[in-house]
């Protein structure tokens, strides 16, 4: 039998996550890493039937002059990760791989973001029906070049402003109408994830961006029987709140303020501190507090733009509690993560699940993913612990 | 209908952890401070018939001489909690209670223990046998002074060393043969255990003290129909490694050390600067890390005693570990908190949990305690999130 | 000879510092503290000839209606500082000062402020004149009431926003003939100034508000033969930074980003949460790091507002910086102090050093103060051990 | 006039330190790096007149087989710092300074050294004056093969347990005597201090080991004319001591408790983890608080070997103060720094200042250089301020 085929498919393909990805892929595949932090290569997720590493072709979208190598090369030099030979070693694959990468497709996009967009063919378009179809036409075309089984989707590029959806976002069929007028407002991320689910590709938010969380788009994946995840994967900070806010919750200490302070110096810090980009992600980051306690504490979360941090990201976080007879203690916490590299692995993860979903029958919203997100879409429990056993009952099931 | 009356019997009675308790069951009778801290008092428990707070007297076991109101006094003085509202509303009720404390049985205790022993009629006995007895005849004594309905006993005493078991302690019956000879070395912990259970009053271990968790008192317990529990309870850098340990795991990120460093003043500290009492506590801090990761990553806990904290004990965990292409991370966190604020509520928990599990006609360990614990005896389970779920499962069933 | 009697005047004087500046000053003539945290008692400055606490008598200006005690009171309850004892002891002393205590004088302040101000006799006046008339008979009437050798004066009201200093703020006569007039825009905190120093009271800012770090001010403290002092008490993060700057210049290691991140739930930072008032802070808080540091690293400093801190301000900061052969690295550190404790005895150094300049006969900016505030008026040394160097000198000298 | 040649002899040659300091030296050379991290490098010591990277030829001893490039290897590998190009460009220089790499000479090294010692050709002697002299053949071959104008010795080897010295060391005609026996017992290190300063070369002592703060040897110095100093580089805790602590005393803020809890990862830190050796060293870090305060404080130091931190030594501190009316607050802080980057500078700083105190005809300890040491020798100044203006105003002068 034929060794299976996939495309990965990444939308933001030379930002750091996506090129971490890549090199991931091609240092598995070459056996020259292990697969500490990628989730579905845990003993108990090992009954799922997932694609192997080998099995990936990279490909995507972005508006960016850079290729997978240079934006590895660059993270290499700022950020003092990855080791020199494991990146000579993949570059082959790294430069075959950049010449999959489409330039992107910019419809209106706000200043901060536009500020990123230096590739020269980066194609403006006419009306969202238009972006649709260029999409749609590099999607097909990888996948034909390719000959791939299978397809998979993933926005991994910078966070957009928020945005307050009309009534052609509650259901699939007025937002398909909506598409063909130029006047229609939408961010960029509602057009790729249409245009991927629409043409039957499983589609992933690894995003703060909203633009894929919407009753159309989930209704699109419903019908054309395409699974569909998101939003924002939970990389640090607020992993962390997933599992110390049940511990509070359950010792019944009471939360009296929770006060985030996350510093970065990489593009998504760059973006994020446009006051706009940022409310996106402040907003995903803070909503799960009340859920877990089940009451709203004063809750603060910042993120600032820190050049010299690179791609490191540092977190304190400060919590403020009482415990029995009015006392008021306190914990706190300060996380130092590499963004990238704590977001590939789970990229993988959660394209791997995606493809394994589709193969299955299954469409729109996986719950079961809901432990890689911040904001789950579909799902209301925000608690690590029982996401991630959700996920272990789909692997037992 | 008569009130209950039920007896909450504590060996360290004028410690920090047993005042505080007293304190909080009288402020709690008098309505003067909310449940908070109190796991049983949260909704998801309210199916559990309990002991409402106004049910207890306390009484209990001390070698120092001190009352539970001088106790409360020296830690709102010391440690800056409590207030004085409160305290003096309270304090009819500490001093009734105070009355009902007796002197503690001796049996060659380590030097670290023998020196906080400053009540003058603290009673050496001849065999284990001897102090078995005397101390059955204090809690029968207290249970018909007080016509109590059930009574607990709970140890809340100072750490001591760690002990190696010999073959008396692996069954009941080598063991009540064992407690004749004089020359039988056993911790007093296991006495005071063996006295309660012998005498069919629920039993819980709340310290280090290897005393009580051995297949002889299990044993005992079984044969008497009385409920068993215990060891160490879990209140803070334990619990924390209880929800961080399977966050790691759970994300395949590899955990190459984890360091803790704990810095308290009380009294507790004082006995824990012995090395020999120290062990006990390092060794059951340091055990899980091993069971929820499923491998053994360096670590190192130290314990040291800084006077200036008393009460609030202060650590530092430094958590070295390794994602995804070999990339090294760190988590680091403090956490301050009130020892005899955060066990107080606790010890109330199992209290209560221990007298309904006896009505239930529930014998030996009680494994839906683990939560508490930090070496659940009789459950290998660590994780805070799934220990928590045994104790809803029982709440709910 | 008769006990020299001298005057404390505290504009904000129900506020947290003023309060625990009155309860500092009674329990040190009562002998209930000792004299930790104040400057002024250390062996090396004994041989200036300073005023005793027993010297002291109260008095002030406030816009809210609240007393010394009921202000230590509520200091007590919320931030749990101070005991009961000292409390109760130095009750009569605050009631009697609180009788000194008169109703603020309102010239346009901003709506944060404005906000606070809920004391019904608050006197709005017509002109900046009438103000400064107004305070300076208060002022003679405090001084003549208890007989007072000397009155210093201190502003410790709340943080008004930026000004932008006009011409009339170049000249003590041109600012002399715009007070006359209605529409002339001043801070509150020019015009308390103004009124002491045209007087014949020293007078010191311990606010970052710049209403009296004006040449005007200065040159009409010159010459009225006046003492003046300010701007912005360094008690904490600040003054962190002052001695840890100095210490990375020293070793060449080059500072690329400091974050500071502040929380705090007093009074302060009420009016703080305002950004217009924030701005004042932040500036003074950030200045310094480019003087001491010959050059200007990427610098942030957030303060927000965290009720249930109360007073106990607790900072996090974050150094990045390199060092030989390109390295990164890191230090961060977390202060937690109380404000107004932190901040009392320095009010009380910097009253006693007053009261000795205007005896010695010295006027205008008091340098050899540097060391108390974060942006010193008249000094451009930032570093905290050379500005404490000008202090010994002054004492030795 | 020919280039002046200059010979820097490191005792522990290819440790971290070492081969740190001689790649920087290498790559300073080069131009390849700035001269962050360099005291001698700061403007306001402009004035000195010192020998450029380019005129050293390195040299030394080691016990250990390894080459200075493969020790930068190790250290790029498993620490993650240096830069791939960097080494690259250096190599040949690193290479040819290490055929200058003599064996070590061991005489009764304690197990912990004797178990690094894995070179063969390591030259067990008969008596310490066989050891003195091979060492001096040594150095003197050194010079002469590469016609060196001046020469320096450092001590880079691993830290000593602490010795008690008897009678013999107190001066240096008795130190001479006790040489010629057999049965003297005297640290490695008095014996390579010995040769150096004996054969007119000046000498540092980096470590803390105690062997070359002997009256005999400083005795030796003076007599020689030979700058002598130490010891043990203040590179990180120990230093932000030097700066803290004289600001709590300068603000009468009185510390209860100081606690430092240190972890690291390399040959250091092994050598650390056996207890004797350790001792050395907590000494050292924990001396200085009593002097800077003017009292002791409840003072621990740890340090611990944690293996995955490689060079990285992180050290947590913990500071329990007291403020005004009894206030207790803390002030904790994290430092993350590369050992051997922070020493490496420093190395150079002190080798060029030492030769250039030769030049000027200086003997004995150089007071100067306390700014450097954890134990200054001749020096009990540690507030690192003053320390510092001792070598401005040498620079100066």
């Amino acid at each position: 039998m034929a060794q299976r085929r996939v495309g990965l498919w990444m939308i933001g393909a030379c930002g750091g996550v996506s090129a971490t990805t890549a090199l991931g892929l091609a240092a598995l595949t070459r056996g020259l890493t292990p697969t500490t932090g990628l989730v579905t290569a845990l003993p108990r997720l090992a009954a799922l039937d997932l694609d192997e590493p080998a099995a990936f072709v990279v490909g995507g979208h972005d508006v960016r002059q850079a290729t997978l190598l240079s934006a590895v090369r660059e993270l290499h030099r700022r950020s003092n990760v990855f080791d020199e030979r494991t990146i000579s070693a993949c570059a082959p694959d790294l430069e075959a791989w950049s010449a999959n990468v489409r330039p992107g497709v910019s419809f209106r996009p706000n200043a901060a973001l536009a500020a990123l967009a230096d590739r020269p063919d980066v194609r403006a378009v006419p009306s969202p029906k238009a972006a649709v179809e260029l999409v749609q036409r590099d999607l097909r075309a990888f996948q034909q070049a390719h000959k791939l089984d299978q397809l998979v989707v993933v926005n991994a590029a910078s966070t957009e402003p928020p945005f307050e959806p009309g009534p052609e976002c509650d259901a699939a069929d007025r937002l398909a109408a909506a598409l063909e007028k130029s006047t229609t407002a939408l961010p960029t991320s509602t057009l790729y994830a249409y245009a991927a689910i629409d043409a039957g590709f499983p589609y992933v938010n690894l995003t703060p961006s909203r633009g894929a969380s919407l009753p159309a788009i989930e209704g699109l994946a419903r019908a054309r029987g395409v699974p569909l995840a998101g939003q924002d994967l939970k990389t640090g900070e607020t992993l962390l709140k997933s599992v110390l806010a049940p511990m509070f919750a359950r010792r019944n200490l009471r939360v009296h303020s929770w006060v985030g302070h996350n510093i970065l110096g990489n593009r998504d810090g760059q973006v994020l501190n446009d006051p706009e980009n940022k409310a996106s992600k402040v907003r995903s980051k803070d909503a799960l507090l009340a859920e877990l306690l089940g009451y709203r504490p004063q809750s603060l979360v910042s993120i600032e733009y820190v050049e010299s941090l690179d791609d490191w990201k540092t977190a304190w976080d400060h919590v403020h509690f009482e415990g029995f007879l009015g006392t008021k203690m306190t914990l706190q916490f300060t996380w130092q993560g590499c963004d990238s590299l704590l977001a590939a692995p789970l990229v993988l993860d959660v394209a791997r699940l995606s493809l394994l979903a589709q193969r299955r029958g299954e469409s729109g919203t996986m719950g079961h993913l809901a432990c890689f997100f911040k904001s789950p879409v579909g799902v209301t429990e925000h608690d690590f612990g029982k996401q991630f056993e959700m996920l272990e009952l789909y692997a037992g099931g």
